[in-house]
């Protein structure tokens, strides 16, 4: 087990493996809610691995996923390049204090067959022992606003 | 175990863990070698994740790591999403015919902190039982050319 990159220690509140459940909106599609499962690792190096995903409540089929790389800049500063399976690159810069991390994307890019997302706001902050997380996306040509919340407790 | 979704059918040689050696060049680095790790998942969804780790042969620590998701769009077209915690995001178009991958950038993104990388091709193709994979950059201002090649077996 490395240690920590010491650039790294505002993130620490970040690592292990959270679980909980969250629900989804958008003008575009039906409400939905899903169990989510998200993990933020790190090998000693100057960054946190990120990644997620999303399962049915109901019948368990996996969802949503994404997955990309947190890297403190100093000073709280932060940026995050992540991809998503719907075929979307996204890079985000923003800031942690204390236990609340907030990001805003500064580029999105999107694959010839991918919905068209310009932009996202990610949000993950710490309510005593819950993670929360959330997501802003302007997509389908609306403008940026809610998209998903979720809470999670730590398994490890 | 979900069943593979159809259009991930022509991929379903990369599924599984890959196990190899590689080695680097490029003209602003010494050359260098890697152990190299490379997943190909599925969820039963039209898509495969893909992560990749190396670690250096002598000393066991981590060196590169990446992760995306390689998206078929039928009569063997192939889009992959991809990010790099060194600050990068890749979109990538191309191809498999038979059992060789050949993807080219149509967009880098990097963060502020990034080093400047413009442009990347890369391959992933089987000889008998063999992986190999090979990415070229452009990078540091520098013409699109050779970076890495690894070779691979399967372990599951």
């Amino acid at each position: 087990m490395a240690e920590l990159h010491p650039a790294c220690a505002p993130l620490a509140f970040l690592l292990g493996t959270w679980q909980g459940t969250g629900t989804g909106v958008y003008p575009t599609i039906e409400d939905f809610s899903f169990a989510e499962e998200v993990t933020f690792a790190h090998v000693g190096k100057p960054f946190l691995a990120y990644s997620q995903k999303t399962k049915d409540t109901g019948t368990g089929l996996p969802l949503h996923t994404e997955t990309g790389f947190l890297r403190p800049q100093g000073d709280g500063r932060l940026e995050l390049v992540l991809v998503q399976p719907s075929g979307i690159a996204e890079v985000l810069v923003g800031n942690v204090e204390g236990r609340d991390i907030q990001l805003v994307s500064t580029a999105v890019l999107v694959t010839d067959s991918a919905k068209p997302v310009t932009a996202t706001q990610r949000r993950f902050w710490m309510d005593g022992e819950v993670l929360h997380s959330s997501v802003a996306m302007a997509a389908m040509g609306l403008e940026l606003q809610h998209h998903v919340v979720s809470e999670m407790y730590c398994l490890s």
